[in-house]
């Protein structure tokens, strides 16, 4: 693994256009924490073939849109050269194209709006990490929930601008208990690995095994943390009675699972002391996604990945006590 | 006074079980930010009281739960000694626990979901504390509104738990005239006490008499500027035309309540200046009161405390401008 | 124009009176960020013209009530002596008062709450202020918003203040293709101009010619960011598919407007790269308004500046990235 990323970098090094794909790559492969472009590579896969499975093309078209126009962006703002390497002006781009892509019917105008969002969730990212380096806490991926929000949101008000895939805005009312079942063993693997793909938007068996697969080339603990913060997020939602089919199609879990990755393998040194506090993490972080479903019903958005944004920063900020 | 503080202190130092009860006590005491474990006890035997009369008595036991959940939480993050010793990781896990209690219907689930309630809030303590030293204001009851917030809406989401005590959620429309009536002098009485023991989600006039008594043991200027307080929010929120069940049911009062204690007795040093200042803050307290009913109609929850929150940030952050 | 400015300037050094009417006035002219009392002055006329031939003239007036209420309360407070001379204190409550006056009805009580509010809006002024320079960056008309909506948001919850002249609360729902017409020349024209005016919540050609008087005199910059800034949002609603209506009475372009003007003009230095960053910034901010006005729906309250605020806050926190 190490010779090929050797020789990976010998090759970016030697040509400006492989550069800008590493950083691309990098940018995908940072949705997930990963500061390597082979899991980048492995991501896009993934995405690539749960888009055409699902017959959505412009989800994966949309994310690539959206991270190139990103990373010109970040190189035109002249952003610090080591984040710009690592990625870390891509993931919030590459999401909000795959948001778009899967919430918005395509036209001509849509490309531009794509673009347009990839390069705006830049300035997003410089503004909230300027907020919250005062506190030494990332941003998370809180530019592109930002970002996307105002977008989808705005599809409302714009009728150039089709936003048929978005939820319908209903009034807030108690969950019909007819519509948590119980849990069986097959619903609970299936749940588990689209908790997984669904931290990209994508509900694929298939995908989450690629995704595991990227995790676990860059970060064995983090392809761990990934599935056990899915197993949690899917038995804490389902015994607090969730509705089954947001349990099993991984809509649940994918907020917990990168609550898990960001608490237990990557922001704390990994120990018993921090696996205990990620597992309460990983659990309010159903709870947190439960509410945020609530809150969104009114204004027909989905809350993409803000529950995971919401409490890893309520874990985080208290970071001074594990170190 | 100060000879039975003496007594119980030399019995903390005795026992760390007293130890213990000593920490919740201070911790329920600082809901109304009064470091006394003589309060803490006045205050948890008001709530007692108040739930034992309102046929409730999973509200005091939820506190109790909550409260004790988060000072162990507290102590095994190794939060700061004194910050501890002085109850300020309790006060927002006691008021989690009255919440859950008195808007939650009681369950096997709903021990766990008080527990975890309780030493969450600790999390967010930590977290909302962090970010607010950095201007070099308290948390205040943030930590509470949030974390109550959360797990409150949440329970639309779950069939487990059961929201049945919450207000239903319903559409924003200006309220009937009809519901304002003229204010009676023993209206305004009841009013003015169930302002202070809506502090603690109770509206009872005995109990309101022994929170007083427990503001009175440590601070009779604390306890003038809650009944001060409590007498400004009345008034105001009638003459605006407030919904006279509201008022009279202490509803409209009880943050007004805590932002006269905290802008005119605890953090600014006692003057005229301070308690005209104050009296500013308290009445706007009663229009974000107010405002937070309106906001929170379309998502079925209640303000908590959180108008008292917002209100006595606004006028605690220009702290400078008086010292 | 200099020559009148310094004699003004002695007039104000010789009488208390005359130095207390520039305060007010260089709070007028804050609302598009001149320090100048001329331009103060030209603002204010175009207010005056603008509520006369609506037949609102409480709109004026309570401009007048909340600015004249805002400078006592800054004095009060012994706010910093050059941010009070520059009109920093003023501009928030100025618009709190025409925000109150064009949405509330006339009563007795109405007058208590429009100068409440402008003295309320100083102590938001210092919060806010004091919260964002952390990270080196102005309060912009959060002041003004925050207050605002808190206190048209309570008028729902209050029969004696009567917010008939707000917005319907409805549920979110798609934009009616049908209200989304071609735009002629003569209602781009329209909107363009409006947009100017609605920064000061009016729809008035003959006040927008004045308000560009205004900022003319003291900056010639300024005045042509804000015609820019128009022109970019009535084409970019247009092409978004905004309500027409919307688009040509200046209501999707007010907030642009403000945008153009504060990463152009103000806070800045001007260059081409920072005249792209403020062309993709007030784009930006009709999606901003769009996204807003739908979040709003279900409240019954509009948007006021805070598309403005919020868009300027983003492209403003990575401020280094020009420096």
């Amino acid at each position: 693994m190490n010779g090929l990323l050797a020789w990976w970098k010998g090759c970016c090094d030697s040509s400006k256009l492989l550069r800008f794909v590493d950083l691309n790559l990098r940018g995908i492969g940072q949705v997930m924490f990963q500061d390597n472009p082979l899991s980048g590579l492995l991501f896009f896969l993934a995405i690539a073939w749960g888009s055409y499975a699902a017959g959505m093309p412009q989800v994966a078209i949309g994310g690539l849109v959206a991270v190139v126009a990103g990373t010109l962006a970040a190189q035109w703002l002249h952003v610090d050269a080591d984040g710009l390497a690592a990625g870390l002006y891509g993931y919030n781009a590459y999401l909000v194209g795959l948001a778009l892509g899967t919430f918005l019917a395509v036209s001509p105008l849509w490309w531009v709006y794509v673009a347009l969002g990839g390069a705006v969730s830049v300035v997003a990212t410089l503004a909230i990490a300027n907020l919250f380096k005062t506190w030494g806490v990332a941003a998370l991926t809180a530019p592109f929930v930002l970002t996307a929000w105002l977008m989808l949101l705005a599809t409302y008000a714009f009728s150039a601008i089709d936003g048929s895939g978005l939820p319908m805005a209903t009034e807030v009312a108690p969950l019909d208990p007819a519509a948590a079942n119980p849990l069986a063993f097959g619903d609970f693997v299936t749940g588990v690995f689209k908790s997984v793909s669904q931290v990209f938007l994508k509900a694929s068996v298939l995908a989450a095994l690629l995704l595991l697969a990227g995790l676990a080339v860059n970060s064995i603990a983090a392809a761990a943390f990934a599935v056990g913060g899915a197993m949690v997020a899917v038995v804490t939602a389902h015994f607090l009675g969730a509705e089954s089919d947001l349990v099993t199609g991984g809509l649940m879990g994918f907020s917990p699972v990168l609550t898990a990755i960001a608490l237990g393998a990557v922001f704390y040194k990994p120990s018993l002391r921090v696996a205990i506090y990620a597992l309460v993490g990983t659990m309010f972080t159903v709870i947190v996604q439960g509410a945020m479903n609530v809150a969104l019903t009114p204004f027909g958005i989905p809350t993409l990945t803000a529950p995971f944004v919401l409490a890893s920063w309520l874990f985080l900020l208290p970071r001074q006590h594990f170190e």
